[in-house]
């Protein structure tokens, strides 16, 4: 159950409209995610949100599978069931393969594993890992 | 301050020195960092999360670059400092650029964000997103 | 499903009726949440906790509402379903409206945001921000 | 260590020069923190969550200070040290008492223990908490 | 909802059913849970996480039962569902007592509150604390 | 660098030296940890806290010992470098063996990684697990 109730696209105002219908032109698609329509509840955030979301994950020196590979990564290490459950289906129509998907979880849960034995142990940084990494 | 000392190749029991002779060989390097030095307190298991590793992160439907900066994605979000560094400077042997580092960063902490939007608003998964994922 | 069966006022031990009587007194109404009623099955628990909220609740140097709001912050950067749902009714009652609801959940998301870009870049704490902060 | 320079205002593109000039003029202050100076190695990245900060934490159904210690409190769930160091210095700056200051620490503790007792025992949500929060 | 459909035994590869034979017997059951039917869609990271599992959770310096109480410890700060429904279930099965199973509750939840006052006060680690912690 | 100076046993009040006088006698030391130097500046709340561990770490279904390596998993889960010292600490003085603490590490490691295969496949739990857990 939702808190709010989520806004149709028959129901918005133009403002809301006005970004539903920059999501359907970006992603391609008529369909608007639930995500969305409640977000619009709140229109400066509905905005806001999804023109950071179209800025972070167009393609770029990454590409955007990748990208989305790295946001299920964070969502299931957070166990945000709805997140994890609407990027494994973008995932899924940018390419992710099964095998890709396997293999993503078993990343996923190995750098849990390994973070918590890095923690416990209180590991020192090796000195050679502590490099500025300069843009350019 | 790690709760044990590493123990150096030198000093190492022959079953210590088959696996840092085994990650050196795999990742064609003389250094063993201090994630395995002080893991060799515990030889078997060492070697039980050195194969993991082995097997996780070889190359398979992913790249090796793509799984290094998921290990990243979840290190920043868990923020565990030993792994973020180890496994930054891990992805640039393999080629993160700059940039490729930057746009991570951004992904990460969007799907943070988001996570949360989630969270708050109770948002319910869509319908057309509950599909079992088949592997084939 | 709960692990235990809560325990309903007119079922509970003197011990359980007590806490039940001074939770309802303290909060001016009749009705006990599944939370304290499944509490109930480990009495001192029960009694320990409900001192805990009682105390840390109330006015203070911050009012009720603003302690309710910092709850919620918590629970959903935490993901705990239960406690975002009876806090986000805690806090109506105490006065939050649907636009302060809103504009918490932006500040919760935005702050899981730059943690992760705090956490990610390794930023060093400014030497002004390190100061002791002394209580008077 | 941070990975990157921090990038000091003289030192500056005029594009990272106008963010910094916005965040001086509307914190009326002089100085420029390092998670600003970091995050300018990624000029439209500083431009976006600078713009994000400044809608999100400008007075509204909230006042700036109460956004101030939600931050704090989702910092200090996640333990994020940066944050919790230049928020709080920010919410110190907007008028948080030390006393404040301690009842946001217990709120936010008492808050992580309750969350995981109602995920412990699996407390079921009570019906009367199911109810949507409609906007208005 | 889980993304693959759980592998039933009578359906099983010859891989897996060497591993739900090897699951059998280890544990003495005729069954296996939804966890492993799961894991079955890829049989490597099936058999590497089944050693894992045997090999941790097996009889050592600490008693299976507190190993299981540990697990459990765990789940619950990650809020992980499936994980404590099966540990609780597993530890119940090598003797957790429910005088135990409320006594851990309220030491995770304690843990959970106190690991916050010490993040948000940034207490620092007494120097006599900050000793090797040699293995033997 | 602790937001408040710690209160020396010399310097207390007689409402804290009351509290320190109860953690000397119960932990049988002379030494009081900087955790509770720190909280000092806020009565109440030491005292609200130590009679809470005080408790609950008492020995009871489960002994000290369980509850000191209960208390290290959801502080190395959570990364609670404070936690983790002062509890090793302490479950070292209460018999935690090196070997005892190895076996600790690799279940709240292992824990973590099975945590997040069950979030990213979304396993259902198995019917047989959802039974109540009734206290006797």
């Amino acid at each position: 159950m939702s808190f709010v109730t989520p806004i149709e696209p028959e129901a918005a105002s133009p403002a809301v409209r006005a970004v539903y219908d920059d999501i359907k032109a970006t992603r391609k698609t008529d369909r608007i995610n639930n995500f969305w329509k409640v977000l619009a509840s709140d229109p400066p955030t509905l905005k806001r949100i999804w023109n950071a979301v179209k800025e972070v994950m167009a393609p770029g020196a990454l590409d955007p599978l990748t990208k989305e590979l790295i946001y299920i990564a964070v969502s299931v290490t957070n166990n945000c069931e709805y997140c994890i459950h609407s990027h494994v289906a973008g995932a899924t129509g940018k390419g992710m393969t099964p095998e890709m998907y396997r293999e993503l979880m078993t990343v996923v849960a190995l750098a849990n594993e390994t973070n918590r034995l890095s923690n416990g142990y209180r590991i020192e940084v090796d000195p050679q890992f502590m490099q500025p990494f300069e843009p350019k």
